[in-house]
């Protein structure tokens, strides 16, 4: 065990986060595809448009029969007929004749441009007098001119975006294949805890937070809550229910009894499970040093603290970083936060060698400054985090922070 | 008819947007009240914690007896008991005594302090040698410290964080009072559009890419897709299925039919529903210019253009900010989007009286120095959307932007 007692620094429970493999790739329907992941690389197998289409309202011409004119010395063209928008254009555009184009229509035969509406008169029912010469190709999407055939759209690793949906509707692709979504099993551990809508709270307990609070972050990565459950704190009903998570979880999420000490069952339970390896027994963070990371098996295994404002800013700081990993992100990608620049305008305490993660709130002083505040508050205090815009961290080579410091602040 | 024919600005459209009320309220379960917006102030009806609770592992003590321990001269207390977590404490701690407790217990009664277990040692089975004094109230979290009653923790209008659910959860609020999520309808009309799945496509069509890229866009910003239908460019049909999705949607959205010519069937549908009024009928922005805004009722209409990249714009530009006002954000809010700040590395034409919405693709040239590359393409060329990583709005009174200039890109 003793190896095990040896914490870690932040830096080094990420670095082990890094040889996270991504879940299995699954197909998904283009309607539910917009913010997964892709497995693969997505190749046109058709041209975009599949026909020479106008891009104005407008007269499909032979370019070369409006060369030259002008205000001055108009071209007449004899108008042929007109191409109806969805269908296909049949009349060819012979010489010195035109049809008439709606946007996104047909280019017929023959013709190899688009004279815009604005700048042709109707002389007579079939006579158009067209003042300003069109280049070939002009107002024309060519077939392909769009997507060539065998580009390649998205690369793997992709995430997909609204438009890039809109991209894939337009070649017909109505399924992708993408990373698996993490099924996470979420159990509160901890004789005081009760059921959140206890009233009234009886003497010694409190309710239920974590399943909330940690369910709510996990969510919000996209991983999907599997089970839910409140376990005694009891060895036995532990195991037994991380090994009912087992069968159908990627993810178990314990929170409640994983500090070092005479209840310190979290360990016990992740050594109670099949091909179970302890990778991570504390790290040099605060809060939220008793924090536990293995595996059992091919599922992940975290133990965090009980205490809400510790498991909450663990979860955020490792949990969310592995689920971003099983979900197909690279290493950068799955530590990225969304921080924003400001001025710390009060001093921040630290301990050299220990990551702190202090939260702070955000003022706009001014429209180029952004000030940070520090909530000093009781540990434990769980309203420090209502009042938290985010957090500031400190490295754990360095001890504290100045007032007026520039810091990046990780956005709750 | 006249006055809808005059464009209006970006800006004016916005204004008019201001004007938009949010949905009634409705309640909410805990467990899916995260990302809500709230429609009450949230006021704390007991205190937090509600019992006085230790925050570190130790001795509860009268401090009083500890004062001037030290290393050399440390005080002696007898052990009268423990405190077991999750159970009322039933031990006073009479003058002299002290009780074993552990992080989170109940503070017994005569006890205003603990002292941390790194500081004790056990001298015999009843004997606690104490080498550092305890402050009165040190490592004791009192009643209400944390929260007081009546104290109000958010106010209306704040969206739910994971850790805000957690502060609830710890009060045993089960259910908030949130604004209403806003039902779309999603109409697409042309009779060049044909299903997504279609293969091969005929010559002359296009598939539905609107329904797709529209609704993730929408889905995305939290409102909900009730309705999804490709409608005949009929009057008649187009006008029915709008008066159905009035019986149970707050917004129409349809795309195609709005440029002013001879389809334009997007305002005479509007004027076909009870209680319409037209509010906008085309705006100063390039793409996106034939957009149509109104009202029938209640329920907010909206008429895009059927060009993929036209519509996006169009309904990132003005349509998210109207949901986001019936979700109940403020006015600088339901604008919001994230930018970020980059260096023009090509010049951008536009024209001076009209905003343009340039797609650019960002480059990280230098750890302080991101480029923008403005994606130049045909119109009507969908690709240009999955090149893009964000546009560069440069508004109407500007007539371009140089190469070198600073520019915010918001992104997609």
């Amino acid at each position: 065990m003793s190896e095990f007692l040896k914490v870690k620094t932040a830096e080094e429970v990420l670095s082990i986060l890094d040889a996270i493999e991504p879940l299995p790739p699954v197909p998904v329907s283009l309607e539910f595809a917009c913010g997964r992941r892709l497995a693969e690389d997505i190749i046109a197998a058709e041209p975009a448009p599949h026909f020479a289409r106008a891009t104005m309202d407008g007269y499909a011409v032979r370019a070369r029969d409006t060369f030259g004119a002008s205000d001055s010395l108009p071209a007449f063209l004899e108008r042929s007929g007109e191409v109806v928008i969805g269908e296909a254009a049949e009349i060819a555009v012979e010489p010195g004749k035109t049809v008439e184009i709606p946007t996104g229509g047909m280019i017929p035969l023959g013709a190899d441009a688009v004279v815009m509406v604005e700048y042709t008169s109707k002389i007579d029912t079939t006579t158009i007098e067209v003042v300003r010469p069109a280049a070939p190709g002009e107002n024309v999407l060519k077939i392909g001119d769009d997507i060539a055939p065998g580009e390649v759209l998205f690369r793997k690793g992709a995430v997909l975006r609204p438009q890039d949906i809109g991209v894939l509707a337009a070649l017909g692709i109505v399924e992708v294949r993408v990373f698996g979504i993490a099924r996470v099993a979420l159990i509160s551990t901890g004789d005081e805890i009760v059921p959140v809508e206890t009233h009234p709270l009886p003497p010694g307990k409190v309710r239920d937070i974590n399943s909330f609070s940690l369910s709510a972050q996990i969510e919000a990565v996209g991983a999907r809550i599997g089970m839910r459950r409140k376990v005694s704190d009891r060895l036995e009903d532990l195991v037994a229910a991380c090994r009912e998570a087992l069968e159908n979880h990627d993810v178990i999420v314990l929170s409640g009894g994983s500090s070092v000490g005479a209840r310190d069952y979290t360990a016990r339970t992740l050594a109670g499970l099949p091909e179970s390896e302890m990778l991570v027994h504390g790290v040099a963070i605060r809060p939220g040093k008793p924090t536990i990371f293995g595996r059992a098996g091919r599922a992940l295994f975290w133990g965090l603290p009980g205490q809400p404002v510790s498991a909450l800013i663990a979860c955020r700081a490792f949990v969310l970083p592995s689920l971003r990993k099983l979900h197909g992100a690279t290493e950068a990608e799955s530590r990225h936060k969304r921080s924003i620049q400001a001025i710390l305008n009060h001093q921040l305490p630290s301990v050299h060698g220990r990551t702190d993660y202090a939260p702070v709130s955000l003022t706009q002083v001014s429209q180029d400054r952004t000030e940070a505040s520090p909530i000093f508050g009781k540990s434990g205090a769980i309203s420090i985090l209502a009042r938290a815009d985010g957090y500031v961290v400190i490295p754990e080579h360095v001890e504290g922070l100045d007032q007026g410091a520039e810091v990046a602040v990780f956005l709750f």
